[in-house]
């Protein structure tokens, strides 16, 4: 018999990252080299206070319903260590959890913060001589990850992002009058979910008519100079509003909102209202925004096969490269062909991805700033791809139970 | 060959009023006694202004697969006819169009806006002693039409938010910390959406924790006890809340939102923000607001096959009933029993259902205000029942083409 190994997730909820979890369950069982999968609940916060449960005895219908379930099944936590030159504590508990539970591999979901989890203790591992492997298997929504070509449930945030639009641009149709409806998309930093909502364009239909993202400024007048230019051509003008969206002086569009409250605190509203306000008075036309809010990452009855596929193999990749020998890294994704899709599963040095982010490149976007081009286009197109069959219960969408979480 | 016949649609989109117009189509087509049938766009205007396509030559395949595309594939309006002791004008007008098509019914398929266009044409067809069969079809996620046991397009608004509130609470239950999710829903004044949510609630989860209907006046201050009495049980609360929930003096619960605009005008945020602020002023604990806008009528992918059938059902049936010599009616769902759920389509006078309201009985209200019975949950699961092949294209959803309501 060989070691044990421990899994976690930590950051925030996509629609991919249980497959991920998937992935390394199915791995561990095959595998010869080790013995029984914990996986820690609450992140790194589970090692530390060994809270675990054992996911070896979980059997394949099991794994597979799992693959499709969204947000943690392991939980999340927020938990960011401390240098371990300046504070070895937390280091040597988590360490000697790993020898009380003879642990030969240690597997980390997540993005940018959880990567930083595995560079530090990747290097702490190797500081003290430990032959422990510490890997590290990506997901995020944002695809805001280095180094690999995309993260996991990013595919899956596209698909329902654009999926969406293409829903609400049929809703905005049917009445035969001016009409703007502003969607506000999640990413702060990075506009990569935004820019796939042009996706959701087809032959008889330009909606998402402007996408605006977070990588170039954006201006109030300039905007309503677009929006006036469609009008020309169009009756329902549809736009997509990264929320990270801001001035040339690096002040996000927000409406603030200064409420009936006892404290007289103000409320920052989003871009989406933001952008609704501003056109109801310079246009004075039809107008609404809608916020496609947490749904985007948690809707896993519309996950992308493509995506799910890809995070089943991150994660059961990273089982295969600990047990060849490595350790400090991350998965990833490398694209070899847009058409067809065509791309392998590698490993990077985890050290030179943590705590860095990547956005849309700037080329991506057209000169205007109101729009992507077509190799954003090319990129992001084979990632939503194929469909999962949903599992339902009585006629709601079900998924694998989390009594542990649930209080 | 028989006389021809006119469809169109009214008020807001559904997941289901498109299946009622493929119910009128294919049973048009299988008619001996009508030929022809024209869909005139943009509701009753369309026929004031002859707009109308020919929907006698769509084949089976296209009918399939617009019974389960979502909002309009004739576009909509929000006209009222005046009425014909005032102004005869429009009555003429539409009854000469008639004539001139050679119409021997017209079938409006719409909620009570339309049911009163359905029950002034058919006292005008009396009145001058025209032939001409006028027949309304329900439609409205509302679920607020008299005489008819539920309407179209409820079932799957109510799939949706059921399993909206599901995913919702698995992104929100990976935290191990306390909090509040506020999730707005529509329904200004009857709140049949917002009681569908109790169907998210399984073996391990009670979410949502507290559903509040504007059926009973909302009180500020017993919603902050209803918070702390399900802090002593639950970690995590998710409470479904109308957007028309209202105070005892009817006066909506709403955040004013005074922005920096050049006016000062004050906008209105939505119940949901208004209770966010509220329940961070008051306990201090994480809290997030989360709407379920127009997706929750527009989510064709996630249509109940129920649903879908009975609207196809209410659809053809019309066009029977005007066979056999009825008009002035609207069609009407008759539940015959809950479990197994049996239900047969029968036909009402609409003039006793044109412009009134049906909200939720307060007796499927528990007495505390804030959840609803189990009378409600057998009246809804039957209703959320089954599932359709959604149409995916490239990885994105995909319904008929609209290229004629689209500029």
């Amino acid at each position: 018999m060989g070691r044990n190994c421990i899994v976690a997730q930590s950051g925030g909820p996509t629609a991919a990252i249980n497959a991920s979890l998937a992935g390394v369950i199915s791995a561990v069982k095959a595998s010869e080299n080790y013995d029984k999968l914990y996986g820690a609940i609450h992140g790194i916060q589970g090692v530390l206070r060994k809270n675990f449960m054992d996911l070896s005895e979980l059997d394949e219908d099991f794994i597979e319903r799992l693959s499709v379930t969204p947000a943690m099944y392991l939980g999340s936590c927020r938990f960011k260590l401390p240098d371990m030159n300046e504070d070895e504590g937390p280091y040597k508990e988590i360490f000697e959890v790993f020898e009380e539970y003879s642990i030969g591999a240690f597997f980390y979901i997540g993005g940018n913060d959880s990567m930083d989890t595995v560079a530090k203790l990747s290097a702490y591992a190797e500081k003290i001589g430990s032959g422990i492997r510490i890997a590290g298997i990506p997901k995020t929504i944002d695809n805001d990850l280095l180094v690999t070509d995309h993260t996991p449930g990013y595919g899956s945030a596209a698909k329902y992002i654009a999926s969406s639009i293409r829903e609400i641009a049929y809703d905005t149709y049917i009445y035969d009058v001016k009409s703007v409806t502003i969607v506000e998309i999640m990413g702060r930093d990075a506009g990569w979910l935004t820019a796939a909502s042009v996706l959701a364009r087809n032959e008889f239909s330009e909606a998402p008519h402007l996408i605006y993202l977070p990588e170039v400024n954006f201006d109030k007048d300039q905007f309503i100079k677009d929006l006036e230019h469609e009008f020309e051509k169009h009756k329902n003008i549809i736009v997509a509003v990264s929320e990270g969206i801001h001035d040339k002086d690096g002040n996000y569009i927000a409406a603030s909102t200064a409420k009936e409250d006892k404290f007289g605190h103000a409320q920052l509203s989003g871009a989406g209202k933001a952008l609704e306000y501003l056109v109801k008075e310079e246009l004075g036309v039809k107008v609404r925004s809608v916020e496609i809010n947490v749904l985007q990452r948690a809707a896993g009855h519309m996950a992308s096969k493509t995506d799910l596929e890809e995070s089943i193999s991150l994660g059961s990749s990273a089982v295969s490269f600990t047990e060849a020998g490595e350790t400090g890294f991350m998965t990833v994704i490398k694209r070899l062909s847009d058409e067809p899709y065509i791309y392998e599963i590698d490993f990077s040095d985890v050290s030179k991805i943590a705590n860095e982010a990547k956005g849309v490149p700037v080329s991506w976007i057209n000169e205007a700033g109101n729009d992507v081009t077509d190799e954003l286009i090319a990129y992001v197109s084979p990632l939503v791809e194929g469909e999962v069959d949903g599992y339902y219960k009585n006629g709601i969408v079900d998924y694998v139970p989390i009594p542990h979480l649930v209080k």
